[in-house]
């Protein structure tokens, strides 16, 4: 069994390969929830969406993100009233939204729709979020205050400074059923290639998700996200800049060294595996960038083997 | 200043004729709105949104209700998850419900949205709700118990007997805003040809309009919504049958005659003019089926004739 901590698009990508060289019924991803959020009143949770998308290989394969071949009839229609389309919502993509709120409406959890979703996608792997809860990644935005996640990614299009990041309701939080077994019972836990801050952070921000990878350090393998001082895709150089850690493998590491035995770094960084080593960790150095699933099943099978 | 009480399809038919003889800024419709239900988490509002696409000449015309030229790409999605397609919201009209949903979950009230809706439809009269409270049409289906309005209209096509209906949360419910001046201040109260259970009663079960319309009596007319002892639209008819009441003219006579001083009634129905009479009102007798916008039109006349 296989445990796999996951953001979204970098995450939803690795997780694919890792699907061509195991078997779905063997892993488990447990996905950040910190970017979930409430619009038109609909529940919208995007790396849980990201990553069953990808693997039920619906995903629009160009951003990423939301269904390939999607239309925005809703989306065109609701600019007549001037209505709120800055996150805008794929007509396919609402009908798991409509869904999800209507079993969180009559009372079931997070991990209960979200299975529910899996299966219709036909999938096989257990997709968890992190918590039932509702924990909130917020941002402290110079000169204008905290704002919520999407508002940062989305609307200001990860484009303003962070002074700084805050899981709100984390502390009040527990692990959804079955993420501590997951975790537990693992033959190894991946820190998938997903924003340690954004991403990754706030799935450790749960109360006893933490301890419980810590536990298991020597199993526990991570994914860089960070290749070559940049990040692939998105805004984890910047905000850990921001931040005042080293947007190099070395930051991560750092980061990581607390709960993480090994981490895999890409060969541009090959230069860099002694510093990384200096911070109490394995590294492996392979090819990391996944131009397709090909490149992402190479990969999966050399965290696999380290 | 013409103010009338609406519900769906039969009323927005009506107001379509009335505006062909009217200004728009002359007239205000209360609207119905205990028929409104909360799907998916989205809050929608069937007879206000039947009114609106009805006069801004949206709406399909074959069905009454709906927008033209819809399309149902994110129900069909929704069949995937097993998700509640029996209330099939179009792709176009989810864009409403997702902009009144947002919008209250921002503070502000229904009279609010639909006016901020009303003006994107280009809409130049007046539309309230009846109330910005929550109100429910609740009925009492035989060897059932009481189920949501939707849930007998639509899901069960209204083909169930009701043996009771009640206007939940109305006790606790006001006026919206402007209701009762609109009700005051009409040269003429018009109630227009709607279900007088399901539709008109709701308004009048929010506290303080059946009076305000009582004290106006003398000006308030009624348009029967039964022709020849049926209704001719939706189950009018059937329901007037199994609360005890007569389903025909002298029928609707007889609830309205409270608060109503003159009742129009079909030509087929016009051996029941004296009978209606016989219950204090006056009667007009008149071709009331509207084939289209000119018999509405013609209707809308005789009505403001009376």
């Amino acid at each position: 069994m296989i445990t796999a901590l996951a953001g979204g698009v970098g995450a939803a990508r690795f997780l694919r390969g890792l699907l061509e060289v195991r078997e779905q019924h063997e892993v488990t991803a447990i996905v950040n929830t910190g970017d979930d959020v409430v619009l038109h009143g609909l529940h919208v949770s995007p790396d849980v969406d990201t990553v069953m998308y990808t693997l039920a290989g619906a995903v629009n394969a160009e951003t990423g993100w939301g269904l390939a071949g999607e239309t925005w009839t809703v989306m065109d229609a609701l600019e007549r009233f001037g209505g709120l389309t800055w996150f805008r919502l794929g007509d396919r993509d609402l009908a798991t939204h409509l869904y999800r709120t209507h079993r969180l409406g009559e009372g079931a959890t997070l991990s209960d729709v979200t299975a529910e979703l899996a299966r219709s996608w036909g999938l096989d792997l257990r997709v968890l979020p992190m918590t039932d809860q509702r924990v909130e990644t917020r941002l402290d935005i110079e000169g204008e205050g905290e704002i919520g996640f999407q508002d940062y990614f989305v609307r200001r299009r990860h484009s303003v400074p962070v002074k700084a990041v805050r899981y709100a309701g984390a502390a009040d939080a527990t692990p959804a059923p079955g993420v501590l077994e997951a975790i537990a019972d693992a033959s190894c836990v991946i820190i998938c290639p997903s924003n340690p801050i954004l991403s990754i952070a706030p799935i450790f921000a749960v109360p006893g998700i933490e301890g419980a990878v810590a536990g298991r350090r020597a199993d526990v393998i991570a994914v860089s996200p960070i290749v070559a001082g940049a990040a692939l895709k998105g805004p984890a150089d910047r905000i850990m800049t921001e931040l005042g850690l080293e947007s190099t493998v070395v930051g991560v590491a750092r980061l990581y060294a607390p709960f993480t035995g090994t981490l895999v770094i890409d060969e541009a960084d090959a230069d860099l595996a002694g510093a990384v080593e200096a911070e109490g960790l394995h590294c492996v150095v392979t090819p990391t960038v996944m131009h397709g699933i090909t490149e992402a099943a190479v990969l999966a099978e050399a965290v696999l083997g380290a």
